[in-house]
């Protein structure tokens, strides 16, 4: 198992799901995942808004991260390898806590309907995040769209695989290879 | 401007939207409608479960249409034909009344992030039925999601250009082309 040293952050994100597997997501309070971390109240309140945030908070650190791959990539590339790049650097960032913490996550949002629908809009953030990214750098409308979806797919294929599977390949691998299948089986549609 | 004979159902929706755009949507109760409708409160309750249900239920039975249509596609149309055959078909049973209220129901989902969520938990509802369709034909899970998302995407342009614009074209040629456009983009995204 690999070795980090978790921050408060990580803390609060690992008590919590401990916490939302055990007993439900909601019949746990604020005051019994600061608890189970070792820290305050007060400190958890510096790091998220509730407890909802918890699980959201990575998300959004993603499409952050697929818009400033997709705007670094060199002005030639392609739509499709902006968008490699975009996944490529988020992928870049995850880490074995992510790897870990990935299958538990997923675990406890299949438990709620509100939780469900969060990550959903999520995933819809992410591809509106992809396609204002494109556009930024003159890729056409309706190209970006298309572009977003895949990329937004792939990357969630590639994380499925990267924490179900004992892999050797990393993320950046995966997400890259499910973004060539997609595009590949979109081509084949006609 | 069309003529219709409105049922109870769509005297409720507009009595609903006239009420959301003039005074909020927070601000309007289920009595209100009702009253405006020229109707009681029993009879609303007999139609939606709520007053959100006003603006969400024309979205749930597109997902049923787009599912039958794609069923009914030719054994063997390709993957895009067949979400063409589901556009289609959904596309034939919008009427005159869904013509006019689009707009109407656009500026008032914008008004509330409420309704906002729902209207995109509505829309990935919508792939994941297109989706099931497709894969039920015995379409690849990867191809059947790509070709899911440009459906989406396809049905939403031609819907907007179908309210939008005083145009000649019908919204099933409306919502074809824009497929058609949609695949031609995303061919070139490599």
């Amino acid at each position: 198992m690999p070795r980090w040293k978790p921050d408060a952050r990580e803390r609060f994100v690992t008590a919590a799901l401990h916490l939302f597997t055990e007993q439900g997501y909601d019949e746990t309070t604020v005051a019994e995942i600061a608890d189970r971390a070792g820290l305050t109240k007060s400190t958890f309140f510096r790091h998220f808004s509730d407890k909802r945030e918890v699980l959201a908070a990575g998300q959004e650190t993603l499409s952050r991260l697929f818009a400033e791959g997709i705007a670094a990539a060199p002005a030639e590339a392609s739509p499709l390898s902006a968008v490699d790049a975009g996944l490529t650097h988020a992928a870049g960032s995850m880490t074995p806590f992510n790897r870990e913490l990935g299958p538990r996550l997923e675990a406890v949002i299949a438990t709620s309907s509100e939780l469900q629908e969060r990550a959903v809009l999520k995933r819809v953030g992410m591809a509106a995040a992809i396609a204002d990214a494109l556009r930024r750098r003159g890729v056409e409308a309706t190209m970006a769209d298309t572009a977003a979806e895949l990329g937004v797919l792939a990357f969630k294929a590639g994380f499925e695989a990267w924490t179900a599977e004992d892999n050797e390949l990393s993320l950046a691998q995966l997400t890259s290879a499910a973004l060539h299948r997609y595009y590949s089986a979109v081509s084949q549609l006609g």
